[in-house]
């Protein structure tokens, strides 16, 4: 089964947007075994959504659309749809139900614009968005089928995951397949290739691994193909076990995990709080704690010490440490994370502070020096790390590691009951 | 003058690699006043690249291809164009001298894989690859251009910056594009739509207004085509103005800033001080103030004050205060304010509390319920949100709105000296 993923909008024609949707539907596509044939971008144009239409329904069993709806002036996919399945707009009650208790929810009432996006095509079939105002539509033609979503990623997602992939697999006989993504942190893709090179090497040929590295993650997704879901699942279940037991100390959970819910659970497991004492990541590894539900039971929050001034006068990093060794030391993300223990009154604080770049860097101390730092009461361990010239790639890396070094400083010191 | 754009890889297809190069090809492009109809991306494919080349050609006068290039075995698209331009492989003597010096420069010499990247179709013109092994192709065909590009990012732009351009503009005579983004924060799509209706219905044809929302921001672009430059631009320029005069409560910037660039500017330009007491966002809105360069320029810092504990201790928040009126209210967010102004030494002050989600609402406040306040050491000013249930969206769109809602105060109580 072939499918084409197309992008309507005016701005990735320019350049002004990357489309990341296309990319995204793809991995989805892939991982319930519909390959995707091409992916098409056009403009807000009636006659390019049209021929897109009809080239894609020649070649693909399943188009997929996002982009082109909203309630402004330069939504005319609908109308184009309308047109291309001969099918009129009328006024879609179910649509504007959802729609008004988007807007109940956010205590505001539908507009006009908003109304006017409930007129769908009359063969459309409803997918319902509970994240915006521009509904999804499915189209059967001809047995095969055209779907149109919004452009807007969250939406589309949420789509996607609750309305659109679902149906699919109830419509189409698609080849079973079945996957488990193992998560590792700690080491480069390159590392683990040596580490696992036999393992891979003897695969079998239904079984395929891919490597997915991200910023100092690397996604290990191990996918087998094949008619008996029972028996996949089995290897694949097999397989992955294996995997682990070359690399236990860079895996740290599967799938859709994260690593920061990882270290939530551990924390909350061992009733342990956790606070952050951050200069050069700003603030980011308390919103990547804190984008977990429920992080309040085990992070207390920290303190973003930009300044030296912050430093000292909240963290009580001392006036000498600064003068004698610098702000990007060994000695003062130790001093940040005694002062962040009695501060927040945590368990175990993760400090950091770095040269973020791209400018503040000296020959000692180039940009992309960064200390970490992770400790209890009883000890500090800490780590330097040496990363390029890319401010956001410096501050995103470190905020990966220093969760990581906090997992591996759970782990060790604070061994889980084994009851 | 109309360009397609096509990318070639299966790693694109199954979604690994998200492609970027036919954003950043159309943004060149565009600025050199050709228009991109469409971008593709197809598989390593033989078939699939033919049917690009011949779809391609029917539409558009140029054609860019980037990817599936290179010393492996899976290249085929140098194949695929001898046989299309039905043009044989011929040894292409500069492209291997070219390549000879690459490798001089790593101290090394091509091996025998790379020899072979040497044989070009005849009638192609080589673009020589100064980064890379594998070189560029540009075919003349029915007055039309069929250009080949290495898919590396890195060697694909220093060919379209020192080959593909210059030799463009000398061949064609191309359409003149002008635009001009308005970036927008505080409204929504369909509300700004109807305060600008009366301007965009006297819209002249050859200028078009799109609109592109994001979590709390609104960019509104306009673009005018023609064949003049000079009167293009002043268009655009007269048609920004009316436009900005409209909503001059909304618009933040233009073009490719961000509202915390934006807001550090003022800062800057104000020799002001800004610091974060952060509850619910858990340190997003640090982190998107530091990830200016430079920010340490007017920030000072924050806290993050998840706990109660931590507000009361480090923001001076009254425990009284939290009993009566609850973490999540007007009360305990000017106080926030008063508490951090002291507590960081800073001028203006951005506190946030609320219920995040997907737990702790309650029927008074609900999931969604969003306290900020802004405030100097004169006074202080208070917004409530009522958002949806999406814990990340609604920490996203919090951070947003409470820089948005910063620049504002900074705007109206520090007014520049217009000197």
């Amino acid at each position: 089964m072939k499918a084409s993923i197309i992008t309507i909008g005016d701005e990735i024609l320019i350049g002004q947007i990357v489309d990341t949707n296309s990319s995204w539907i793809a991995q989805q596509l892939n991982l319930a075994g519909i390959w995707v044939d091409q992916m098409l971008s056009v403009g807000d144009d009636r006659q390019a959504i049209t021929e897109a239409l009809q080239n894609g329904l020649e070649t693909s069993e399943l188009l997929i659309f996002t982009g082109g709806l909203g309630p402004t002036k330069d939504d005319i996919t609908v109308h184009t749809f309308a047109a291309f399945f001969d099918s009129p707009l009328v006024f879609n009650q179910p649509a504007f139900d959802h729609l008004t208790r988007f807007f109940e929810r956010l205590g505001r009432s539908p507009g006009e614009a908003h109304r006017q996006q409930c007129f769908l095509p009359e063969k459309a079939t409803l997918l319902p968005n509970k994240m915006g105002t521009a509904p999804g539509m499915w189209f059967d033609y001809d047995g095969k089928v055209v779907i149109s979503l919004p452009g807007v990623p969250y939406e589309m997602k949420h789509l996607m995951e609750k309305e659109v992939l679902p149906r699919l697999q109830e419509k189409f006989d698609v080849q079973a397949v079945e996957h488990r993504t193992i998560l590792t942190a700690g080491e480069g893709e390159s590392r683990i290739a040596e580490r696992i090179e036999a393992f891979e090497n003897q695969l079998p040929d239904f079984v395929k691994l891919a490597y997915l590295p991200n910023l100092g993650q690397v996604r290990l997704r191990l996918t087998a193909k094949g008619s008996d879901t029972a028996y996949l699942r089995q290897v694949i279940q097999h397989k992955t076990e294996e995997l682990v037991n070359l690399i236990p100390d860079l895996v740290f959970g599967y799938d859709k995990e994260t690593l920061e819910e990882v270290l939530g659970k551990q924390l909350k497991d061992r009733q342990l709080t956790l606070a952050s004492a951050e200069s050069c990541t700003g603030g980011l590894i308390g919103h990547t704690l804190t984008s977990v539900p429920g992080s309040s039971a085990y992070y207390n929050g920290g303190m973003v010490v930009y300044s030296n001034d912050m430093k000292v006068r909240h963290l009580n990093v001392s006036e000498e440490t600064l003068a004698r060794y610098g702000a990007v030391s060994e000695e003062t993300v130790k001093e940040m994370v005694s002062g962040a223990l009695k501060a927040c009154q945590s368990d175990v604080v993760i400090a950091v502070s770095g040269i973020a770049g791209p400018g503040g860097g000296s020959p000692e101390k180039p940009v992309g020096t960064i200390w970490v730092a992770v400790g209890n009461a009883r000890e500090i361990e800490t780590r330097k790390l040496q990363l390029g010239k890319d401010r956001m790639l410096n501050i995103r890396y470190t905020a990966t590691f220093a969760l990581n070094m906090t997992r591996q400083f759970v782990s060790k010191h604070y061994p889980y009951p084994l009851c």
